[in-house]
């Protein structure tokens, strides 16, 4: 019976995720659906990325948490346009919400949207919302055991930020044996080491999306 | 349609952790329920507390993790009982799984069972397993504006632990701000700023057990 009400939602996001899919694809606008865990950096990665690439690329960013609008602030401050999702509580977005944000965007006017997931490693994996990749944030100090813990997201995304790179030195994060992991789970996953703090990994990280969009 | 589902699996959880509640009462063991994000430093702050208690306090653990018994490893060379839930994909433990897990462990036996629950912010919150108290781990890693993004999880919680003290310098969370957000979403919550790696809090938490538990 659970089981079958779940098939139903996600039968149902499926069909409003191809939906989006669909209209993203005619519009020109590419699609990343940015995870990871709460604090793991998407949103300082996310104001750094928009400060490299806004010359260039129209961006737009989807901003979902589960109350306030604190990280939809910081990306205002950018100049680019920006949705806040409050999901009053819910742990993810789908694709319903993802549609509604961005009919009140011009897409006429975009290349590139990120959406920014609730913060959890869990969840938003389960959920497609009609973008073309999905890229995880993994912050070192969150432990090199993460990805086989949490292999679902690590497997459904196209590309894992290794961030906070950093303060490496002040953790036991071991990296050889997370790329490992990483490599096992999702053969050819992409694999980028930043720190927003002394910008490390961030041109690789934008070159990958500008070469992504072409 | 959706609602009511949701209700329904609430109340039959909320039957099952208060018939687990009554058993754990019978049995004389106080049990916590330990949360926090992926990384948080659960495990470790659960290693250094049965270091610290075992002598005095016969404890045992439930591990909840999606998949692997990682967690359960590194209780299980302590020396105390250990029992892994794997969720299989689940973002929360709830009653009828530490139901199952309490019926392996011999409660004439014990004080004390800390259960590790899934590692997330949001969804461990909605579910009560029958514990006496909830507790939440947030690395200081993470940021200061948790408390506000991820409300919940915190008003439900009797205690939390800020972990990682130790490298506050290394990051930009404010200490202040997240004592008042923190003490405004919960008035009377009991703070304990805790370092696995250079022990500082560690006896307040340990102190806090041992006061909760007479």
């Amino acid at each position: 019976m659970k089981v079958e009400v779940m098939k139903n939602i996600l039968g149902e996001n499926d069909k409003i995720a191809d939906d989006n899919r669909k209209l993203f694809k005619d519009k020109k606008v590419f699609v990343i659906n940015l995870m990871g865990s709460p604090g793991s950096g998407k949103t300082s990665l996310l104001e750094l990325t928009i400060a490299k690439l806004k010359d260039e690329i129209k961006i737009a960013v989807i901003e979902g948490d589960l109350f306030t609008a604190k990280d939809a602030e910081r990306i205002e401050r950018h100049n680019v346009p920006v949705i806040q999702i409050n999901t009053a509580g819910g742990c993810h977005l789908d694709a319903a919400m993802v549609r509604r944000a961005a009919e009140s965007l011009n897409l006429d006017e975009l290349n590139l949207i990120i959406v920014e997931n609730v913060g959890n490693l869990v969840c938003p994996a389960e959920f497609d919302v009609g973008e073309n990749v999905k890229a995880v944030v993994l912050s070192i100090t969150e432990g090199d055991d993460k990805p086989l813990k949490y292999p679902l997201i690590f497997k459904e995304s196209a590309v894992t930020i290794l961030n906070k790179i950093d303060i490496l030195p002040f953790t036991n994060f071991n990296l050889e044996s997370a790329h490992e992991d990483l490599t096992t789970l999702h053969p050819g996953i992409k694999i980028i080491e930043t720190s927003c703090t002394n910008g490390k990994g961030l041109d690789d990280w934008c070159n990958w999306i500008k070469n992504s969009i072409c």
